[in-house]
């Protein structure tokens, strides 16, 4: 479906008076792949940016959901509007636990300071973080003051997902030493603030240690030397710790806002990743078009075997 | 590891004379995504393309390895040599199947004119179908006569590794309509030869005719225009119509080899897309070094946000 201009202003000034129907809908398309989307995008990046955006991943069963659940009911009697847009990986696995998921939020469902939305992104190549920004423009063009990303910490999609947001919470269950290991060798890069969530259970205290000593160690390769990723112990079925992360969010948002060169270089970066992810997205559709012209004349040399595909590829990236 | 110039030549020579040990190796190295490979698959890409490429692909379950099994025995009785590239999805879920599919070619694991390896590649984004044209090219700069690959066909992943192929079989098991109908949908443009196996399946001939009809109607959304893709009815247990698939794939190559314009089209097409792979697999790498100072003057309007990520990306791909 395309989307003509008079309907352009239109969705506009509903989704900066936080009409919730046209997210939805807005969203749906891009769960869809619609296109005709990008003129609307673009206004509404350069329009956007109100909100914090926080991400919150963690492999499965960790209690991302009940988390934040618990988080949007300590930021609602904060005064604080929330839109969660939870990012679903494209696995048939997963149907039965995201929907359990979204049922642990359904307290929230009455609440118009509330718009929980979940997004799956099937069959897409690597489209899945590239649709969570577009649907993220949606969100933060909204007067929402925090836009919650979630999505399970299985892969190197759902790190591209984390990469839109400003403050990543990754959310660990308690384990052993090895698990620790595991963990480290993943996201941890990305993470600004460590949970251990299931506070009560025998190894959270180790847990938290072990992920304190590797913050301490500088082994969490966190990109801001200026900034040591503090470890929370939460219990999302009690509630237990929920304050106090977000007073380490909050924390982490100030400290942002103290060390601008800091805040910059990573939006710098989220900028960077989120040109490439638009731009790979563009090669992909000019790659599947039965070429459409596109390199008709400088694969000759290839054909010919005088020169190959690397060398060719090596040209056109210095050109970016 | 990197692969120094002397060794370059050395890997070269051996390659040529069809040394088996070291294809696994380089193999091996493109699994585990080693880097410095690019100057020596460079030069055996300017030196290669000897053998066919065929490819064979179809959904879990339709025989595949069992039919590449009895492949492999009529090609070698004609005297040709085979290769055989089996590649893994990504997904830890057919660890098993996988392993099963290998042990049915163990009946040619003694050959010298059989080469058979397998290939998986966790974790990397969209990185398989450009490992795969990597291991084709070290492959193709060997004396075999043919090398095949094969697929699970299920994703988009998948449908981007047979577009390495020059020759591709689509196997199909026996089913009712409306699981042709999903069938089409999916990737029928790219099969030039349909198999439907287990042809004493009390469904085979319903879906022989349902594929027949389709071909006739135009519906296989082949490219060539100039080709009908034959449906050809295999019981790859005992080998029934596996000679006569023989016999289509060597008609495919002689309509190939008579209709030049239709086999440079194809050949483009191949090298367009493996441009391509490599292009985002390059662009990947840009994204994900810490900037590295990609795109540094130019996302500043976008910082800003006088521009968006659109607009850049809309700008970068004009330059390609």
């Amino acid at each position: 479906m395309q989307i003509a201009s008079p309907d352009l202003d239109l969705t506009l000034r509903a989704l900066s008076s936080g009409d919730i129907r046209t997210a939805a809908r807005l969203i749906t398309f891009i769960e869809r792949g619609t296109t005709g989307l990008t003129p609307l995008l673009q206004t509404l990046y350069r329009n956007g940016g109100r909100g914090r955006i926080v991400g919150i991943t963690g492999p499965p069963g960790a209690g991302k959901s009940s988390l934040t659940n618990k988080l949007i009911s300590v930021w609602r009697k904060q005064g604080l509007t929330v839109a969660v847009l939870a990012i679903d990986p494209s696995s048939p696995f997963t149907g039965g636990a995201v929907l359990g998921d979204r049922l642990r939020m359904m307290e929230h469902a009455c609440d118009p300071g509330v718009f929980i939305r979940s997004m799956a992104s099937r069959g897409q190549l690597g489209g899945l973080a590239k649709a969570a920004g577009d649907a993220l423009t949606i969100l933060n063009a909204m007067p929402w003051d925090i836009v919650l990303i979630e999505t399970v910490g299985v892969g190197q999609n759902e790190t591209d997902v984390m990469r839109h947001a400003e403050v990543v919470l990754l959310v660990q269950t308690p384990m052993g030493g090895d698990d620790i290991q595991a963990a480290k060798a993943g996201i941890t890069e990305i993470g600004d603030i460590f949970v251990v969530n299931k506070a009560d259970h025998p190894q959270a205290d180790h847990t938290v240690r072990q992920l304190e000593s590797m913050v301490a160690l500088g082994n969490c390769l966190h990109p801001d030397r200026t900034w040591l990723p503090p470890v929370v112990k939460t219990q999302a079925n009690s509630g237990e710790g929920v304050k106090v992360l977000t007073n380490h969010i909050d924390r982490r948002f100030v400290h942002l806002a103290r060390n601008p060169e800091v805040a910059e270089k990573q939006s710098r970066e989220r900028i960077r990743h989120r040109v490439g992810e638009i731009l790979q997205q563009l090669l992909n559709q000019r790659m599947r078009s039965n070429g459409g012209g596109w390199l008709d004349e400088a694969i000759e040399p290839v054909v010919a075997r005088k020169s190959d595909p690397y060398a060719l590829a090596a040209t056109l990236i210095e050109r970016l």
